[in-house]
Formats: C-alpha cells, sequence, structure tokens
C-alpha cells in the first residue's frame, strides 16, 4: 500500500480522536443545589433535642456528604418563611443556611454571593425545628458557582484550586458562566454546582453536561 | 507654551474621551419581566365582561405598551394557581402568557423558549378572571430574551433585526448570555428584556447596564 496513502488515513484518525478527545474532556456534570442548611452539632441539639443525630436520606454525590430526612423552617423577617427546608449533613463547625434570590425576594432577606464557609457579615435569620428555634447572627449566603473535582480531575483540565474558570452551557438559553470557582481535593469527585436561580435561567437540567473554558 | 506640551495635552484628552465614549457605548439598560398576560379582546370579554376596557395603571418603557390595574390567576395541573399575574395592555389579536421556568416548576406546566407571538405547540393552560374562564389551548412560553432597539440604535451597535447577539452582565456572577435576540422598529426604544430566573441568576436589578458583545 502506497506508505503516503496509509499516512493521510492515520492523520485523518488522529484528527478525528483528538477532536472527539477534546469535546468529551471538557465536559463536566452538572448539579442544582436547592436551598439547605449545614447545622453545627449545637444548633442541631437546639433544635431537635439533646443528642440527636440526622438520619440519612441519601448520599451526594461528594463523598460523605447526604441529604438527610429532616427539614427546618427558615423565618424571615415580615412574616415570610420557608418550610420543609432539607438539612445536609455531616454536621458542620458552623451553621450556614444557603438559599437562591428567589428565596431571598420571599423571605425579605439578600445574602451576598459567597463561598461555602465564608460567612463574614452575611445576614442572619431564624431556623425552626421540631423542638426549638435558632437566630443565627450571619450565615445566610447565595451559594458561589463552583466546580468540584479531585487533583487529577486538576490537571486534567490544567487548573488549579481556587481558580476562577468559565463555563458554557449549551442551549436555547446558551449561557457563559464566568467567576466560577474551582474547588480541589481529593474529597471531592467531579461536578459543578449552581443554584436554582442559575439553572431556571439556563434550562439547565440534573447531569446535564457543561464546558470548561480558562 | 510648548506645542509638544499642547499636542500631549490634546492627545491624553482624546484617547480619555474615546476611552469614555467606547464605555458608554457598549452600554445598554436591561428591564426584568415578571409573569404577564397579552389578552385579545375576545379573551378580554370572557374574563372581564362584554365590552371592558383595561385601565392603565403605568407606562411601559416600550412605547404604548402599559401595565393594566387588572390581574388574572393562571391555573395549571395538579390544583396549582398563581394569582394576581398581571394584565399588560394594549390587546393583542392573541392571547399570550409568559412566565418564567420557576414558575413553570409551581404550575407544572413547562413551555419552550420563544420569541414573542411564535406560539405554535406551546402549552395551554387555564387563565380565570373576575367574570369567567378561558381555556387557552397554546399561547404559554417563556420569553426568548432579546433587546428593544430603533433603527438608529442598531446603526449605531452595527447590528440588524433579528440578530443574535451576546450580552455581558458584570458582578459577582459575571454572565454572558449568549443568543439574545435584537429586535428593530422606530416603536422601540434601548432596552434588554430578560426574565426573572435570568435576573435572579446574575443578580441584576432593573436599569442596571450590560454590554453589547456582537
Amino acid at each position: 500500500m502506497d506508505p503516503k496513502f496509509i499516512q493521510s488515513i492515520v492523520e485523518d484518525v488522529v484528527k478525528n480522536y483528538m477532536k472527539i478527545r477534546e469535546t468529551v474532556n471538557n465536559k463536566i456534570p452538572i448539579a442544582i443545589s436547592n436551598r439547605h442548611v449545614h447545622l453545627c452539632k449545637q444548633d442541631l441539639n437546639m433544635l431537635f433535642g439533646e443528642g440527636y443525630t440526622l438520619t440519612k436520606m441519601k448520599d451526594l454525590s461528594q463523598p460523605g456528604q447526604f441529604a438527610a430526612q429532616e427539614t427546618v423552617t427558615l423565618a424571615g423577617s415580615k412574616g415570610r418563611v420557608k418550610t420543609g427546608v432539607r438539612i445536609l449533613g455531616p454536621e458542620r463547625s458552623k451553621t450556614q443556611v444557603e438559599i437562591s434570590r428567589t428565596d431571598g425576594f420571599e423571605l425579605d432577606i439578600m445574602p451576598p454571593v459567597r463561598d461555602s464557609g465564608d460567612l463574614a457579615g452575611s445576614p442572619g435569620i431564624v431556623i425552626v425545628g421540631p423542638k426549638g428555634a435558632i437566630t443565627l447572627k450571619e450565615g445566610v449566603i447565595c451559594a458561589w458557582r463552583h466546580i468540584h473535582m479531585n487533583p487529577e480531575d486538576a490537571l486534567h483540565f490544567g487548573v488549579t484550586d481556587k481558580q476562577y474558570v468559565k463555563i458554557k452551557v449549551p442551549g436555547d438559553r446558551e449561557l457563559i458562566f464566568d467567576r466560577v470557582l474551582v474547588r480541589v481535593s481529593n474529597q471531592y469527585s467531579l461536578e459543578m454546582h449552581v443554584d436554582i436561580d442559575e439553572a431556571n435561567a439556563g434550562f439547565i437540567k440534573n447531569n446535564d453536561l457543561v464546558d470548561l473554558i480558562i
């Protein structure tokens, strides 16, 4: 066979392979976070009774994290409430409430967009459980959109922990999310998290694939 | 005075002016559309009584358009309703209901993203007024995000009617909306329209300025 012919076939195959690889490899599955609460041990005791333990309803995609069977009520000002707000486990060192901006308008509370755990100066709220209520001085945030990945993923994408990247969401309502926070840990599995408002703006469903653009 | 010194000052002034001009000139004010209903004459009569005329509550930014004092109730399936849904006037040739995806989840109805007036194959809904109800066969949409502009604006931006452009929204939740529809008419004044989900995703407020990127 003509070596040039063979070479051209090999080149075509490699080109197609690279194209497929590039397409597949930029993809990240996306997950939608609804409003939820993380509780510290003390607040869990106040809301559900001394020595209470959360009951797992289902595992979340991030290893060790779970949705609990237990829910609470959030009480904003002007008598506005949200009932049935899911608790995520396990317990954390500090109580944190994550809501969407839509929730914020409904509760009459306007939290800033923050990375998880960065609560300084954020507004408080009243959380009501079956055995009592707590008045949080601060801790209500809108979650900064972010991508969880392990160090191998980070190497693959060529990004590092705390880097900001762009993410493209395809469809009729194609969106590019700028300032998406990358979080790298060997405790994480690859997944982008957005809140309900961000999902509804882009007609995003759980497990849709989005493109990383650095 | 040294002519070179004068020249350098003039050059500086011109440079700064061009920079300011460039910055100002890419900007478009944005407005948030909440859920609303446009009614045809026949449906208005069915809902409010024969010969009824809408009462203007306030003018909208687009010339001739107004928010009416009158509201209706939207009834989805499973007993889900939205009360107090604003009617926009004047009457149109066809009844059209515009809701957000969040509203869609709450009403258990999933309309497509469509340009205004493009209703073929969209889902229907029940609309309830003080004198009766109508069962719409089709006409519920999520509005395709769009920019109204007059021919002079179009010339300025270098775009034409029905072109799609990108829009950049600055801030902590910086977003680039792709596939934004340009609508040109001498009946329009310059304004981009997004729905509540798109606004909340980007922490957008009415009259915020966004950047056109072609």
